[in-house]
This record gives structure tokens, C-alpha cells and sequence, in this order.
């Protein structure tokens, strides 16, 4: 058949558009997946078919099938049927509710990485383990077999890592905890990721201080340097069927994968020592502490089935960390609470030196977890701020950044209470959309600066928080939603608020 | 924004393309939905973006959206956001084994009918329907918004109808039923649909006699004047949502919404009753008489709920019915058995005058099956050929068309046998398997001819079967899955082949 170039992406997938006559003849439908073969390559596509879109004998492709194939217009290539996949029967095995083997898997995820699987497979494939569930063996071999299809580094023979399974905004604890391990002997090289839909990921709210989209070399430089690094994990190939599976799971709201996703890419940096947060609250992801014991007993029984040590933090997760959301002003609190004077700390800093106090006492630098504690602290009082300067210097930022140099946007209102009394819930969900809506994280200025937390007393008429925006219009459907939802919940007198619900 | 006009369909989706930075603009990611608005009109359409397709400020449409919202290029129109569907969470719902009420399917239905739900999403569903399983309540509510949101025909009072859940090849049941039960004066406006992977489905086998694409005011006029009709139903209109549905399903070889397929499109022809055709074997989709009885209740049970009195027969499936599979063969001998002078009946016939007694006593047009087999085989010694002609002229096809006026393949291969023997099982899908790759179900003349079926003894040498093909290429190519595959067990002694299977 013959070449017809088409000069647009498809969105990053393998798909050629054939003819309906000709799909017809070649026995395919829509969907199905043909090989297109040229006198040197060969690669599996899915085949869409279109009555207008080519001719008969012709064979459409986009950018990525041109790339791949090295293709050029009028190009002649053979086009044949490829039959049944066999990861398509072992999704279908798991819809069924049969337990995966190994080789199964490994089959699935191959495919996945070929993208040799249709949207409908996969979706299908993240619908039914959302629903059945993954047995450790399976997660096991997940895991195996996500790392093995992508590029894998190696720092040393003892390698620190952190992540939080997330789901409170403001969570900027990375930025501070990445210069304390480094700065206690420790390497931590520390990649993460952009947000989606939440207001702002560990990469976006680091990218406010320093360069985050990193080479490998260049990464490899920093760490031997200064023992960390915060660095964009999206461009290093690293679980690349993880990175696929999400934008799958995402469209769905499904998240099925949570503890494979997080142990893949923590293995691929050749972590092996990793202590995971686990925020838990009536709005975070996970919602009780129970739920939260069972997860982390899974991660630590699969953590060890990979070699890895991992161990988990159930962490207070009622309320935003620290007071601030948004890509920028989460940078501007990081930068101020990374030096630590007062004599109280703040809840950020509190989760930084917890969560390096498991660490400390993991690979015995310390004896307890106490002692661990205690270590972090100095740390953070001492060590911490001139820590993260080398960081931002070594990856290309400006080691004498204030937080006033980190731009915000221009336009503010505050959302001002009509109660008053004692903030006793706080509707994280709510406080997302708002963020949503007044920019982030496109909009890296944009965001909530709370004035209130869980605890606080509120006067009739005081602000409650102030949200900022890059542009006016948007800031005005923000005010909209926020005045539209109770973001706090300000309870004077108990008697019209202790019933929850009336089932 | 600015309309790009896009001249190409979008496989009847209703898409529109953003450049990823207006998406990000909006909020929007990709396969999330926004709204288009003209001066005049609105749509829902489902977001892809593109970092070259179009610029900023373009949308990008196809087909589908152009002629639905009527644009032109260069037309200015608004896009936003549209906010998060109900439907979408009541898939979740589902998903998560929570059963569905009337409203959340209505509101799934009407969603998946104007196209607002994105392909991950029906994959979803699907997927999660085939896992849970459909409680009745939810089959019907299910049935009833699919035939609501979709055109319904009425005929009169009394309709007769008739469907088999498929699976077995050579099927061609309706060209003879429908001429003995409309020659008996019932009503009987047969619709039915064209193979999508299977050698032929009715539609295709009726289109080798007559015209099988008639309008709605047509087939009234055909149904007045004969009784029946023999039509194609793809272009009616009829519970649109279920060839959406199927549309997923195919793909994904899930078929978990079978009945509520089936009543749906009875249920929008007007009929008031149903005779259901079980075909249950090893090799057919249903295996067991057990399983059989099981979706024989829930078709009785549901058709009580939507006033249809629907009857099954659960019947022999485990070889072909008569000797021919593909559309022109299967033509061919239906048009030789509707005339039927010998004293022994072939299988084909028994299973036509079995389901006209099913159906001739449940509108009391006699006492019993029994009496109703007997007026059915009347029937067809003296009436259903003069009526199958009537119907074939009123639909616009030569009544005089004799077996050997219809064009079957030129080339043919005989596949012979290495063993003797008796025909002990036949295996369907490998049968299945040669007629696709000999051209079925496109190349209607393609196919296969049997000359033995279960019981039959065979000698060393002797011919089991005929392939034929529209072309030698496709020949080859079924001659050598023929050759590799074991078509039908022929076993001379038990000793080697008693055992199945040693798990």
C-alpha cells in the first residue's frame, strides 16, 4: 500500500487510517491492529478507518509511525492483519477474575510500551483491576515488569527516596525534605511529577526555583555534587507503561495502581530505601486510618518482595499543608520554612522532620525513630536552606532566590466569613477547585493563601483566605465557586451541626 | 474561537480538536468535553488536543460536528468547559457494585446516544457490566431507555417476532420463519443485522434474494401487503444506544448486554411476541442446557416487565445448522428447503416448524406446541415458498430467483480426510476461522460447504468439507488454516481420544 503522510501527532499512539474497503478486504475492523512492514522494519499499529480520510490502497500515518519507520510520502509498505494479541486474552482472564501469572504481565505491559493495545483494551484492563483488585504477586510482577521495559538508574549502593500518595493540596514537603537527607550524607535523587488536575505537582512547585527538566548527565552531575536533586521524572523513560496507564486511569478517575505507580518509578531510580507518606482524612484519598494501615502494609510486603525497604508514614491529612497552594506561593513557603528559627514548628516542617526521622532510623544512621527526629531538626535548623541553595545553583537556578522573587499574580480577593466561630473542617476538594479555576497549574502564579486553619477562631466578617490569579477573568469565576461552596466549616454552636447525615 | 474545517469523519464520534495550549487554557484535557456554541445552536463534543494540528484559537472539527452544528470555516464560536457528567458517575457507581436506579441508566443512555461519553468511558462500562452482571430491574430499565431514545415502529396488535442469541454458523432460521409464519397471516416484520466477524448474519443472507435496505414507508407497505418483511434494521434507527454499545463490545469480545440487545430492538419494532432461539452446545456461546434455562428465565422474566410475552427454545448447537456457511451458499439452501417434499426433515426445517409451534401456540393460534409444530410443517410443504417469493417481490427482488441464480466463488478446495471414522463433534469456530480468511463475511460468494456432519462416517481419503472462495489468494490462505486446524473429531476407536482433557 501506498504512504499518505499526514503532518499531525496522534496524541502519542501507534495508529495508521486505512481505507474501509480496504480494512474490509484485510479482514480488520476499527480498532483492530495491523503490521506495516517496510523493507527494513517492522511495527504494529491499531487501525482506524475512515471513508474519506485515504483512498483505496492507501495507508494514512501520523508523526509517530513516521518517526518510527522513518516513512516518506508514496512510500510502497506492506500492510498485513496481525492476529489476536495474547495480552488481550489475559485482560480478559483478569475481567474474569483470574489471578495473572508472571508471564502474563510481563505480556501485558510489553504491549502497553509497544502500544500495541487500544484505548478500549486498556480502559478495560484499568476498569477491572479497579474492581478486582491485584493479588501481591501480581502487583509484584507489575512492578518487574513496568521497570524492566524502561530506563533504570543507578546512584549507589544506598539510595534514599520519599513520595507521598497524595491528595492534600499545598503538600510541598519534598522541597525541604530532599536538603535535609542530602545534607545529612545521604543520597536522595529526588524525581517527580507535574500535576494533572491538582494544583500543583512536586515538579511544577520546584520548577519556581530552579531548572527541573534535567538530562540524565546532567542529573548524574548534580547528585555527585550535592548529594539530591528535585528534577522532573516525565522525559527519563523511567516505567514508561506506568506513565501510559495513567492517562488512561485518569480520564476514568480510577486509580488502581496507586501502590504499583509509586514502587515502580522508586525502583527504576534504583532506590532502596523508601519511606512513603500516606496523608489520611475525611477528604484526602484515603480516608481512615485503618485504610491507611492496610496500604502500607502492602507497600512494605511488596516493597520487600522487589528488595526495596520501605516503610510508611499515616500522616494528618484533615487540612492543606503549610497555608499556601499553587505552584509559586507553595515555592515562596517552602523558601521561607526551610530556614527554621521559631521555637514551634510549623506542620510542614513537622512532616519533613518525621518523615526524615523514619529515614534516619531506616538505614541505622540513628538508632530510634526519636533520634531520627531529633537529627532532622538540627538539620533543618542548620543545614537545610544552604543545602537547597547548592541544589538550585547545581541544576541552573539562582542560588540567591527570595521568596519575593518568585512572581505571583496580580489580581486577589478575599473570601470573608459570614460566621463566626472555630474552624472545625476544611473541604479540601473544594479549595482545588477554586485553585482550578483561578489558573493552576497552568497559571504557576495563581493559588489560596489561607488565612485559616483547623482549630482557628473566625469573627463574622474576617478573611478566611485570599485567592490570587493571573487574570481577572479568572479570578472572577474563582470568587464564583468559592462563594458557591463552603470551603470551611465554622461551627459556633454544636446544636445545628453534630448530624452528619440522616441516611 | 475560529472554525478549522476538518473534511473527514471522525467514525461517526463527535470530536473536536484544541491546540493543547487553548485546552490548558480551558481546563479541558484531553477526552474531558466541552460545549460549542453558535448563535443558533449548541453541542457536546469530546476534546483531543494537538500540538500541531491546530493554533491557537482554532477548534478543529469533523464531519460529524460541521454538518451537526452546521459550520463553516472561519466561523467564530464559542468553546468551554463543560463540567463533569452525571453519567460518568454513575459508570463508577456501577463499577464499584453499587445497582443502577431507572435514572442514572436514563441518564447513561441518553449520554452514550448524543455521544457525549468518550470511548474510555464505554469501555468502562461495558467492562464493569460484564464483571457485575445486570439485575433485572436494570436490564429493563436499561431496554426501556434504549428503545426511548430511539425510533419504534408499530405494525398492529399482534406481532410476532423472532431472534437467536447467535453462535452457531450456517444459522439462516429466519428465511424460512418468517415466510411459514406470515403465510400463517400473522404479522412478522423481521428485522435483523449484518455480520460484523461472523461468516453472514441474516441481513447479509436475505440480500442475496432481494433488496435488504428499505425505508421505513417501504417495509410498511411490504409488511401490508404480505405479512412480513425480511430487512435489514442498521438504518432504522432502533435503539440507536445498542449499536453503540456493540460498537465497544465487539472489540473487546465482551457481549454482557446479549438480552437487553435483543429485547430492545423487539421491543422497538412493536412486538408482542417473541420466540428466543437458544443454540446451545460445547462450541456455541451458549454451552450448557443449564446456562441455557438460566437466560431462558431472565428472557421470560424481563419480557413479562416490557408486555412482551417472549418464549425461548433451547435447541442443538453443536454442530451447523444445514450443510453451507457464507451468505450466498446459505442463500442458496434456504431457497432449496423452503420447498420441502421429502418424508424426513433436514435440521434446518425441524428448527423452523419447532419454533413456529413455540410461537404459534403462545398467540393461541392453536392449543398446543404440539399441534402448532404440525400446522407449521403444513406450512411449509404448501405455502412458505409462493410467500418467501411474494415477500422477496414486494421488497423490490426477481421472484422467479432460482438456487442457481445466486453467484457463489469460483475457486474451490475440497479438504479431505486422513482417518476413518465417525463425525463425532465438529468444531464452530474453526469453521468459523476458514470462511473469514476464504472471504466472509465481504465476499458473500465465499464459504463452505459441508459434506459431513456429526455421526457421519468417513473413509480414509473421503472429502469432509468444500472451501470457496471469490479469490485464489484467499483460498490459499484458507486451505492452510484448514490444514492446521482439526476441523471435526473423527474418531474410529474411543481408546485414544476418551480422555478431554487431564487438568
Amino acid at each position: 500500500m501506498m504512504v499518505k503522510i499526514f503532518d499531525l501527532d496522534a496524541g502519542g499512539k501507534t495508529i495508521v487510517v486505512l481505507n474501509s474497503r480496504d480494512a474490509e478486504e484485510l479482514g480488520v475492523h476499527s480498532l483492530d491492529r495491523v503490521i506495516i512492514e517496510t523493507e527494513k522494519d517492522s511495527l504494529t499499529a491499531v487501525v482506524n478507518t475512515s471513508e474519506k480520510f485515504v483512498s483505496e490502497g492507501e495507508v494514512a500515518v501520523f508523526d509517530e509511525v513516521r518517526e518510527e519507520l522513518n516513512l516518506h510520502a508514496a512510500q510502497l509498505v506492506d500492510v498485513k492483519a496481525r492476529g489476536p494479541l495474547r495480552s488481550k486474552r489475559y485482560i480478559r482472564h483478569k475481567v474474569k477474575g483470574v489471578e495473572l501469572t508472571r508471564e502474563e504481565i510481563r505480556e501485558i505491559i510489553g504491549d502497553i510500551v509497544e502500544r500495541n493495545l487500544n484505548d478500549l483494551e486498556l480502559a478495560s484492563f484499568v476498569t477491572a483491576l479497579s474492581m478486582r483488585g491485584l493479588s501481591a504477586g501480581e502487583s509484584t510482577s507489575l512492578i518487574e515488569a513496568m521497570v524492566e521495559t524502561g530506563s533504570t538508574l543507578s546512584f549507589g549502593e544506598l539510595v534514599c527516596d520519599k513520595h507521598s500518595v497524595g491528595g492534600i493540596p499545598g503538600d510541598k514537603t519534598s522541597l525541604l525534605l530532599v536538603p535535609v537527607v542530602a545534607a545529612s550524607g545521604l543520597l536522595i535523587p529526588k524525581t517527580s511529577s507535574r500535576a494533572i488536575t491538582s494544583p500543583a505537582g512536586t515538579a511544577d512547585r520546584a520548577e519556581m526555583l530552579m531548572p527541573v527538566e534535567l538530562e540524565l548527565s546532567e542529573i548524574e552531575k548534580v547528585v555527585q555534587k550535592t548529594n539530591g536533586c528535585l528534577v522532573w521524572g516525565g522525559s527519563l523513560d523511567l516505567a514508561p507503561a506506568d506513565d501510559l496507564l495513567v492517562q488512561i486511569e485518569h480520564p476514568l478517575g480510577m486509580d488502581p495502581l496507586l501502590l504499583s505507580s509509586i514502587l515502580s518509578k522508586k525502583k527504576s531510580v534504583g532506590a532502596t530505601h523508601v519511606v512513603i507518606d500516606i496523608p489520611t482524612g475525611q477528604r484526602a484519598k484515603i480516608k481512615t486510618v485503618g485504610q491507611a494501615r492496610r496500604l502500607a502494609d502492602q507497600f512494605t510486603n511488596i516493597g520487600k518482595k522487589l528488595t526495596m525497604a520501605v516503610e510508611c508514614a499515616v500522616t494528618f491529612g484533615e487540612q492543606p499543608l503549610g497555608f499556601c497552594i499553587g505552584p509559586a506561593l507553595e515555592a515562596r513557603e517552602a523558601l521561607s520554612l526551610v530556614t527554621f528559627s521559631k521555637k514551634k514548628m510549623s506542620d510542614l516542617q513537622a512532616k519533613v522532620v518525621t518523615l526524615c526521622g523514619v529515614l534516619f532510623s531506616m538505614v541505622q544512621k540513628v538508632h530510634t525513630f526519636q533520634q531520627g527526629k531529633i537529627l532532622a531538626e538540627e538539620i533543618l535548623r542548620k543545614k537545610a536552606e544552604s543545602k537547597l541553595r547548592e541544589i538550585i545553583e547545581a541544576q541552573g537556578g539562582n542560588p540567591e532566590i527570595r521568596p519575593e522573587d518568585i512572581g505571583i499574580g496580580e489580581y486577589s480577593a478575599e473570601i470573608i466569613s459570614d460566621e463566626k466561630g472555630t474552624v472545625r473542617w476544611i473541604n479540601n476538594p473544594g479549595l482545588v477547585a477554586v485553585t482550578s479555576a483561578a489558573g493552576c497549574p497552568k497559571d504557576r502564579g495563581a493559588g489560596i493563601r489561607l488565612f485559616k486553619k483547623l482549630g482557628d477562631t473566625v469573627s463574622k466578617g474576617e478573611a478566611l483566605l485570599q485567592i490570587i490569579s493571573e487574570k481577572s477573568s479568572k479570578l472572577t469565576h474563582a470568587e464564583h465557586i468559592a462563594q458557591e461552596t463552603v470551603l470551611m466549616g465554622i461551627i459556633d454552636s454544636w446544636e445545628q451541626n453534630i448530624l452528619l447525615d440522616r441516611p
